[in-house]
C-alpha cells in the first residue's frame, strides 16, 4: 500500500471550535459511528476481493480525514430544539446524523472530479489519489490511463459513499417510531434532491456569459443553505416530533445562516489563508467560480476593472500577480465589504429568528453560537 | 427545448419477449410507477427553478427510454417463488421492484461517462445529450466547455437517480411488515455495495497487462450476476418471507444465470447486430473491454493471433477491417464457441437448480423461461 493511501489517523474535527457548539461526546460519537460503519463495510469489500483495499482505504481517508461535521451537529441541535438531552432514540439519531458525512463525502469527491480540483483539505483530492496509485504501481494503459482511472475510481467511490449514506441513515432512523422515522426520511429525501438541483444550477450558472446576483443567491440557497443547515436541522427536529412553530423557526434560521455560511466560504476561497483553508490561494478564481462576490464586483466595476475580471476569472494559468490583481478589483469595487456586510446581516437575522420561540434553551444557545462561528470562521 | 432532449414516448419494453416471462400487467405497472415517480420529482425540480427542466427531461429519457426491466422482473418472480399471486403487499413490492430501474439508470449514465461511450440504446448517451444542449444553445465557456458540462451534468444526473432509487425503494418496501422490509432492504444494500465493488474490480482488470480468466469471472459475478439476477430475486423472496430452501435455490439459479447473461452480453458486444443491440459494432473492442471472451482468446492464441489482439484491443481508432480481424481471432482461437458452450452450461445449471424444489410452480415456469431468454437473446 503506497503512502498516499495509508489509512488516516482520526484527526480532531477541524474548523469549528468544538467546545462552543457541540458536546464533545457528540463529535466523538459521530466519528466512532462512521469508523464502525466503514470498518464493517471495508470487510464486505475485502470479502469480495483483497484488491478492494484501495477502495476501502479511499473511503476512510475521504470520510475520516477531516471535515467540520456541521451537518451532524445541526441534526443533533434540531433534535434537541424539541426535547431535552437523553431522550429515547438519541443514539439512533446520532447514528443517522453521522450518515450525512457520507453524503457530504460523496459530494466532495464528485465535485472535485467535476471541477478538476487537485486539492481537498490540504491533501490530494480522491481522483488524484487514485491516479497516483495507478502511476506508482506502473499499471498498464494508454498515456492518460492514470487520470482516467482516477476519475472513474472517484465516480465509483462517490456512488458507493452515496449508497452507504442512505443505508446508514435508513437503518438508524428506522429505530425510531415509524411516524418520526418517516418524517425525518422525508427531509433526508428532499435534501438529496435539492442538493443535486443546486449543483446543477451552479453548473448552468457557469455557462452564462453574464453574472447575475439573483442566480448566485439561488444557487446558494439550494446547493448550500438547505443542504448544510436547514434540512439537517429539520431532519433532527422531525425525528423529535417537533411542532410546526419549531420547524418554522429552524427553517428560517437555517436559510439565513446557510447563506452566511456559503458567502464566508466564497470569501475564504479568494482571500483565505491556504494554511487554514487547505485550498491553494486563487483556485476559486482560476476555476472561474461564479459567486455572489464576483457578481457584485462585475455589477460595480469600471470598464478597466471589468476587463481585469473578464481576463482573469476562469484562467487556469493565472499567476499570483494575476490573482492579486483580481483580488484588488474585488476589494476596490466594494464587493468584498458588501459580502462581509451581508454575512453579518444574515447571521443576525438567523439569531433573531430564534427569538424567544419554542426552541429549547440549550439548543437555542448552541444555535446562537453556531451562527457566530459559521459566519466568522477562518477556515 | 431542443429535439435531442424531447421527452420520450413510453416505448414497449425491449429485448425480452414479454409474454414469456412476465404478466403484461407487471411491465405496465413498473413503467407506470416509474413515470409517476419521475413526474412527481420533476415537479420538485421545477419548483426549484424552471431551468431544471433539462435535468428532469434527461432523467425521463434515461429511465423510460428503453431497457429490458430484467431486475424488476426478477424481484417479482423472487416474491412469487414463495407465494401465490395477489398476496397483500404486491403493489408495494412492484413499486420497490421498479425502483431498481432508477439504480440501473444511474449505473448506465455513470458507466458511459467512465467509458466515454457516446451511444446508449441506439441514441446519444446522457453526457453527450447534455453536451449537445450546451452547443445547440451556444452557451459560454472555453473550447471544451460543452464536453465538461456534459460529463458534470451526467455525474449529477446519476447521483440524483441513485438517490431517487433508494427513496422509491425505501418508501415502497416500508409498506410491508417491518421484518420483511428489513430483510429485503438488507439485500438491496448488499446489492449496491457489490455492484460498486464489481465495477471497481472491472476498472482494476483494465489496468492489467495480462488478461486473466479467473479475474474476468469474478468481475462478472459481482458486477452482473448478483446485481442483475441474484440480489433482485432475493429482494423479492425476502419480502415474501421465503424460507431458507427457497433463498438457497434462487441464489444458485441467479449466480448461474447471471454468468450466462453477462457472457451473452460480451458476445453481443463483439458479434451482435447493431440494429438490435443499439451499440455500434466493435465499440467493446475499441474500448479495450477485458472480457472472458478476450481472456480465453489470449490464452489460446498463436504468436500471430496474440499480436492482433495486443495491437487492436483498446485502439480507439480501430477501423472496420481491424474490428473484423479481431473478431476472426476471437472465432479462430475457439474462444467464441467456448463462451457459447459456457453460456449453455450455465443456463442449464440455472434451470437444474430450480429442480423440484420449494419454488412455487408459476414462478418456476417463468424462471425456466427467463433462463432460456437471458442466455439466448439477440439484444
Amino acid at each position: 500500500m503506497s503512502a498516499s493511501v495509508a489509512a488516516p489517523q482520526h484527526p480532531p474535527t477541524e474548523g469549528v471550535p468544538v467546545s462552543l457548539v457541540a458536546p464533545p461526546r457528540l463529535l466523538a460519537a459521530v466519528t466512532a459511528e462512521l469508523a464502525d460503519f466503514l470498518d464493517d463495510h471495508a470487510g464486505l469489500l475485502l470479502d469480495v476481493h483483497p484488491d478492494l483495499t484501495l477502495l476501502a482505504d479511499l473511503a476512510r481517508i475521504t470520510v475520516l480525514g477531516g471535515g467540520k461535521r456541521l451537518r451532524p451537529i445541526f441534526v443533533y441541535w434540531g433534535w434537541r430544539a424539541a426535547q431535552p438531552a437523553g431522550r429515547d432514540g438519541e443514539d439512533a439519531l446520532i447514528r443517522a446524523a453521522a450518515s450525512l458525512e457520507l453524503l457530504q463525502a460523496c459530494a466532495l469527491v464528485h465535485d472535485d472530479v467535476m471541477d478538476s480540483s487537485a486539492t481537498r483539505r490540504g491533501g490530494p483530492a480522491a481522483h488524484i489519489r487514485f491516479a497516483d496509485v495507478h502511476r506508482a504501481r506502473q499499471w498498464a494503459g494508454a498515456v492518460d490511463a492514470a487520470e482516467a482511472f482516477g476519475r472513474s475510481g472517484a465516480i465509483l467511490l462517490g456512488d458507493l459513499l452515496l449508497s452507504w449514506a442512505e443505508e446508514m441513515f435508513s437503518a438508524a432512523i428506522n429505530e425510531l417510531e415509524p411516524a418520526r422515522a418517516a418524517a425525518a426520511a422525508r427531509h433526508f429525501d428532499l435534501m438529496r434532491t435539492e442538493v443535486a438541483a443546486g449543483q446543477f444550477l451552479d453548473l448552468l450558472a457557469q455557462t452564462r456569459a453574464e453574472l447575475d446576483v439573483d442566480e448566485a443567491l439561488r444557487v446558494i440557497q439550494f446547493k448550500t443553505s438547505k443542504y448544510t443547515i436547514e434540512r439537517p436541522l429539520l431532519i433532527g427536529a422531525a425525528a423529535a416530533d417537533a411542532d410546526a412553530d419549531v420547524l418554522r423557526v429552524l427553517s428560517h434560521y437555517g436559510r439565513q445562516l446557510g447563506e452566511a455560511f456559503q458567502l464566508r466560504d466564497d470569501l475564504l476561497g479568494v482571500f483565505g489563508d491556504p494554511s487554514e483553508t487547505g485550498k491553494p490561494a486563487g483556485d476559486d478564481l482560476r476555476g472561474g467560480k461564479r459567486t455572489l462576490l464576483v457578481a457584485l464586483a462585475a455589477q460595480r466595476a469600471t470598464t478597466r476593472q471589468r476587463a481585469v475580471i473578464e481576463r482573469g476569472l476562469g484562467d487556469h494559468d493565472l499567476d499570483s500577480a494575476g490573482v492579486a490583481g483580481l483580488r484588488q478589483v474585488l476589494t476596490d469595487t466594494g464587493a468584498r465589504s458588501a459580502v462581509e456586510r451581508r454575512i453579518t446581516e444574515c447571521a443576525e437575522r438567523a439569531a433573531a429568528a430564534l427569538g424567544d420561540a419554542a426552541v429549547q434553551a440549550p439548543a437555542r444557545q448552541a444555535l446562537l453560537e453556531l451562527a457566530h462561528v459559521a459566519a466568522h470562521r477562518t477556515r
